[in-house]
């Protein structure tokens, strides 16, 4: 069986989104322990990440010395994330192999995602990413980025395309089948358009929950399972009457998605991208947390999404 | 046959050093042409690469932000080049593949190599890395860093310990054999030590061309063909009595060496690398430009070391 296993904010930096590096790699060996688990249950794994606050601290540190240094744009700050995260995934895995007398290969691919240009997302910025801005400042950024007003502040918003499908998917399929551990997508994958015959990298983010979906069923994963910083999918969450979802149709799911139920910044896309998963052929899609992806797996918790 | 190519400076950036990505993928684009020619011909191809005025470029946005983003070690820094620039090589290389009409796979993989934690050179910094400083800027960086006088100002130098071993060179070697273009050990990898079992990384920078060395070795390679800026390696280079070396063993060349034709920053490790690659198994190793690889590779140009 083979799955692919989106990792989020909490399974890479802990609950602290500002996090250093070492405490990056802490929270990452502990994520280790989760995923060897299943590997050595017989599952092939796929991994997937996101990138929010190791590409927002690149975004910062590209403004902040844009005077001396050249700039570059998003499509390459997403290559370099996928190498950092990369390395501290790969690094904690082979780490916790060694404790548990584990033989097996874990590689990291730089991964290319093909969107449209003529997606409406590039006339429309809507993801926020990077740090939050006071109002002062954000107006002198306002000339370099589109701003966004958000709860405690101001964000950087760029276009978020749907992604269309994964240069890659080819040989990451074969690794995963040769139960070689990959590290695929990582930020949603790096955005690039065809121009031509010829791709070319793109000003935008691909939300890494709808990459590793489009990457699970192209590499025909039995299961997505999206590892959130909750438990469950909640129903009117954070209201009295909120209710855990436990196991639910696509069918189902999609008309609580359109009853607005789930925000579109953070549960809207992972539930998107489990809808789309199982009407693809996937077998199961699974939401939870890091704490918990281990028995949910197993059909023993998380909102688990059928066809 | 198998052929590990290091790509030099001038592969990836063209003459200046200070080249923007947009130069950079220029630069690439032109050397994947190179590349395609081997492919063609029936060569497996393990590329890797340097990463100096990259790193430098993060060195430098990281001390300049610091009092606003958290800095990150010279081995993750490195991490991130790697996605960098193997994202801009696997790009150049589809894109030229789909031009000549080639069906190939490329992958970059995320490459630690073990260094030695006892290896003297932690504790005489010598290779010098990142942007040119005046001697006032020194001397406040010298807070932070070890830094050193050069031509025309002050760097940092950081430790350069010797590789001992590839992390990843058993999947590379699977995926060179299976005819999949493979990107590894950039920037000279990114350097681990061993903690009991585990592997950590540190701060220091690995000499690529011995890291490529090292590789070239572990995988079986049969050629290791050094990219650089000449178009071979020369006795009395600059001086009025220069002699191109055509075709050399490595007894030869090592007695040379001694007697200090080759630079310790630049030809040295070159010739270094070559010497060891035959005397470990190497068929011959190459040193030349990117503009002479191909008839190189055939055995029609360049410094060709045999054992």
């Amino acid at each position: 069986m083979k799955a692919v296993v989106a990792l989020g904010g909490n399974a890479l930096t802990g609950k602290d989104r500002k996090a250093d590096i070492d405490k990056q790699f802490e929270a990452t060996q502990e994520t280790a322990k989760s995923i060897v688990k299943m590997i050595k249950n017989g599952w092939h794994i796929v991994i997937t990440h996101g990138n929010g606050p190791q590409v927002g601290a690149l975004l910062l540190q590209q403004k902040l010395s844009m005077a001396e240094v050249p700039q570059m744009p998003l499509h390459v700050l997403v290559a370099l994330t996928q190498g950092q995260i990369g390395y501290v995934v790969q690094q904690c895995l082979l780490n916790e192999f060694k404790r548990q007398g584990i033989k097996r290969d874990v590689v990291t691919v730089i991964t290319q995602v093909l969107v449209d240009e003529n997606d409406p997302a590039f006339k429309k910025p809507t993801k926020p990413i990077g740090p939050i801005y006071g109002e002062e400042e954000a107006k002198k950024m306002m000339k370099y980025y589109t701003m966004g007003k958000v709860e405690d502040g101001w964000r950087i918003l760029v276009p978020s395309p749907k992604p269309i499908s994964i240069v890659e998917a080819e040989i990451i399929k074969k690794l995963a089948e040769k139960d070689i551990i990959v590290i695929a997508a990582g930020g949603g994958g790096i955005p690039v358009v065809k121009r031509g015959e010829s791709l070319i990298g793109v000003d935008a983010v691909i939300d890494k929950d709808l990459a590793s979906q489009k990457l699970a069923n192209e590499i025909m994963a039995d299961i997505l399972l999206i590892l959130t910083d909750v438990d469950f999918v909640f129903l009117n969450y954070g209201k009295e009457n909120e209710e855990a979802i436990h196991e639910i149709s696509a069918d189902e799911l999609e008309k609580h998605y359109k009853e607005g139920h789930f925000p579109s910044g953070s549960m809207g896309p992972k539930v998107e991208a489990s809808i789309n998963f199982v009407r693809n052929g996937g077998k199961r899609a699974i939401i939870t947390s890091i704490g918990k992806a281990w028995e949910a797996l197993e059909g023993k918790a998380g909102t688990q999404i059928l066809p």
